[in-house]
């Protein structure tokens, strides 16, 4: 059922300090910063080869990636994403088998514009572990 | 100077359950489980059509990865590990640049066979990051 590793997402507390790593420590390509209100954060994604590192800075009061950050002040990794060909099929498939959809259930359009939805860490070895309709 | 994501780790307490969520929930290919007592770990890989995920449970009494499973029951992402051309010229760039490489600081032949560092969580994101000679 899933496919592509679509990107990993890193929280940090200073995306531009977080780029900089990036870009001058490690020598990847990064993109520019983007701040996305209705999802909460600011973005800067790390373009490799093969996939991309997202990575998110809170944006606003209620960002979702704030209480990770209390727990996890230096950042850290905060999700996977993998993509499937038909998100409706994906979750109807997972909830038959026991597993757990955060929020109501339905698809929201993702950071990316396309539809996502988010399974619980604890159904999915401790990781939050998103899923999108490639 | 970093080039593909090789892999993105992720340490369970039991690998034979978290490897049946990722072929049976998830619908994923699954390598068959191997243990690897020169690094104190099992592994499975998922294999995806970019890249890979590297279950990982301790073996052995000195697991390195024992520590992270006490503090994270649930299991969790461990590291990623990105592929470099030239793993002593990548070594000394990030050394230059103030990063900490953990160990003595010369590469070891990794769970693939091939030479490895990792760098200090503190100095890149809260995350674990391994360096692979492709």
């Amino acid at each position: 059922m899933i496919g592509r590793l679509n990107h990993v997402a890193i929280a940090v507390s200073d995306i531009d300090a977080a780029t900089a790593i990036y870009r001058d420590t490690l020598g990847a390509d990064v993109s520019s910063r983007e701040e996305q209100p209705d999802h909460g954060v600011s973005t800067v994604f790390i373009n490799l080869p093969n996939t991309k590192i997202e990575l998110l800075e809170p944006l606003g009061d209620d960002s979702p990636i704030a209480k990770f950050l209390e727990k996890n002040p230096s950042g850290g990794i905060h999700h996977v994403c993998y993509e499937v060909d038909d998100i409706l099929a994906a979750r109807d498939k997972l909830v038959a088998d026991g597993a757990r959809v955060l929020g109501d259930g339905e698809p929201k359009i993702g950071a990316h514009g396309k539809p996502v939805l988010f399974l619980h860490p604890k159904d999915f070895l401790g990781t939050l572990t998103e899923l999108e309709e490639a």
